[in-house]
């Protein structure tokens, strides 16, 4: 957390001080990077992730994984990953033998999330998994009770928790900056292009909700810090679209939750969209954009007065902080602020906003 | 509408064109000023409705009606209204003997607007009445069917139909100016005070919903130009908050329209808002503020550009505007752009707002 908020912060700081030790706790001396595998080698892997190890303190990649024999030659050469420890899907649980490999990291498509994550724990892995954790919540128990069968640790890559400006948010809603909560708005979406895996349900598991709604979703569980207790959701598809023939492309979903504050949020494939708003009795705490790889912008509006809220520039990106901290809870024996569970939360939800959607009733979640 | 916006209207035009239309009609040779009655002398009326009345080209204040002798003292005298002019409710009917009385504007608590319509169309006045237009279906269809046997025109106080960022939003929207619309925000709220008729469900007929959430249901109507046909809605409600005995604080409700268009809508009586946003496959239109009594401000992203949007400053307000726009339609005999049955269509969708809120399921209309 940067020092220039704290002034901000005046009370219910659980989370705030979870999220303040992120970063700390492996002592520099003692400490070894932890060697990851990474398991897919698609845009997200290549272009965002595989950079970032760059700016870590505590990983390094050890080893990769794909299907594209081009592909491993290409980024083993890269980033001097040895042949040894370039595997094919086919040899994918020989990474047992290796040790060298602490941890996997699965950024596959959405429906094989559970099965590498399950090989790997069997392996003797600890398990980084790409969001959303799986496409069902029963995937999600199977990948949690693995883990803890192999005593693997299990985390799952909600970045967005280990950049400054989302962190602050939460501060700055949970402790009532603008006054108690009462209604929050998240919004994501973007026009997909098509022929990708993302628009083939077997692989993703459905459409927008399953990529980017989860954003919406997950900003209004950890900006409230609770768990929605009903779901209100209207689809919108034109399925003569060729792009959507087999996943919805919009969703619009009502969250209740315990304490009274509703979210209202926004899943698209066919806009864009990127941002959320915490509104207080006394004004409210914007993001825009809330959630892109670089370039948070919040605004904050508090009796009257709106205006630009700016913090230093963060010494490391969410992706490294994202990598160091799974490294840095393996070295130190601490649980994950993003573990299994918290992927299975968000899929217990989306589970109800399919249905709620379907069937045109609210549905309880967790009854 | 402005000169300047012509060069975005690229299609689509019907409603740009009916906007375009308000303010003529009438030669200035032949007017003569069509004189109001405002039936009500509250906060609304007495410092927006009335001095506005100095901007306006074929209106004044021929007469008020009040329960309070005191205001129409004070208000007869400082708007040169004779004291035969001005009537107590008990005397309302007289309003039929005085020729100079063409209209009335009904500015009264929600659930006195059917009874005080009806009896100004049967005392041959043509009727003005803010929104919303009733505290049912029923009370609008009743205030419709009296205006249309007593031959006299009705309209409904949606003054952002007047105000040139609105208009503007209209025709942007509709033309596809950030290509097909696929999703439309609106937001309206704002923490109300203890102790006031809003808050007494007899006058009111219900919360924020009937009072401030009526702007994102009717921008959401407008923008689209369609009628929504099916609602999803989540009510939440402090009822130990002593404002909320009797009517609701929030609701968040989604409109789903026959082209595919979903509106997320916020109404709220504990936190502030006042905005739309228009999210096409292109970009969006966004106004934030959208629906205040001055000061509206847009913004438009397009193909990645984000930019505002200003106008020239406008010749008249929304509230002269409207008031215009009525006399001209009473002196013309052309309907008023936003009639009765735009209020019946807001309330027909209210009451499936609170039918779908009350049974936790989504409510089709029209059906």
């Amino acid at each position: 957390m940067a020092t220039g908020s704290r002034r901000d912060i005046i009370g219910g700081l659980g989370a705030g001080l979870m999220l303040a030790s992120v970063g700390s706790g492996v002592s520099a001396a003692s400490a070894r990077k932890i060697g990851y595998a990474i398991v897919g080698l698609g845009s997200y892997a290549t272009r965002q992730i595989m950079p970032n190890f760059a700016g870590c303190e505590h990983a390094h990649i050890a080893a990769l994984v794909s299907g594209t024999p081009a592909k491993l030659e290409n980024f083993g050469d890269q980033y001097g990953v040895p042949k040894t420890h370039r595997y094919s899907y086919a040899d994918f649980d020989r990474i047992r033998d290796n040790p060298d490999i602490d941890a996997v990291y699965i950024i596959l498509p959405n429906s094989l999330h559970a099965e590498y994550a399950i090989r790997a724990a069997k392996a003797g892995k600890h398990v980084m998994c790409e969001k959303p954790m799986a496409t069902s919540v029963a995937d999600c128990q199977a990948m949690i009770a693995a883990c803890r069968q192999a005593g693997k640790k299990l985390m799952i890559g909600y970045r967005s928790r280990f950049e400054p400006y989302n962190r602050l948010a939460i501060d700055l809603a949970r402790s009532g900056h603008v006054g108690p909560t009462r209604l929050i708005t998240a919004e994501h979406g973007f026009p997909i292009k098509p022929d990708q895996w993302r628009l083939d349900k077997p692989l993703s598991g459905g459409g927008s909700m399953m990529d980017i709604g989860i954003y919406s979703l997950n900003a209004a569980r950890y900006l409230t810090g609770e768990e929605p207790v009903e779901v209100s959701a209207v689809e919108s598809t034109d399925r003569s679209d060729p792009r959507f023939r087999t996943v919805e492309d919009r969703i619009s979903f009502l969250l209740r939750f315990p304490s009274g504050i509703v979210a209202d949020c926004i899943s698209s494939y066919s806009s864009g969209h990127n941002s959320y708003r915490i509104n207080g009795t006394q004004g409210w705490i914007g993001m825009e954009p809330a959630t892109p790889y670089a370039g948070q912008s919040m605004t904050i509006r508090k009796d009257g007065v709106t205006a630009p809220r700016t913090l230093p520039p963060a010494g490391k990106t969410q992706f490294a902080g994202q990598l160091d901290h799974f490294a840095e809870c393996i070295l130190t024996g601490k649980t994950p602020i993003v573990p299994g569970e918290e992927g299975l939360a968000d899929l217990r939800v989306i589970e109800a906003i399919y249905q709620s959607a379907a069937q045109g009733r609210s549905v309880r979640i967790g009854a």
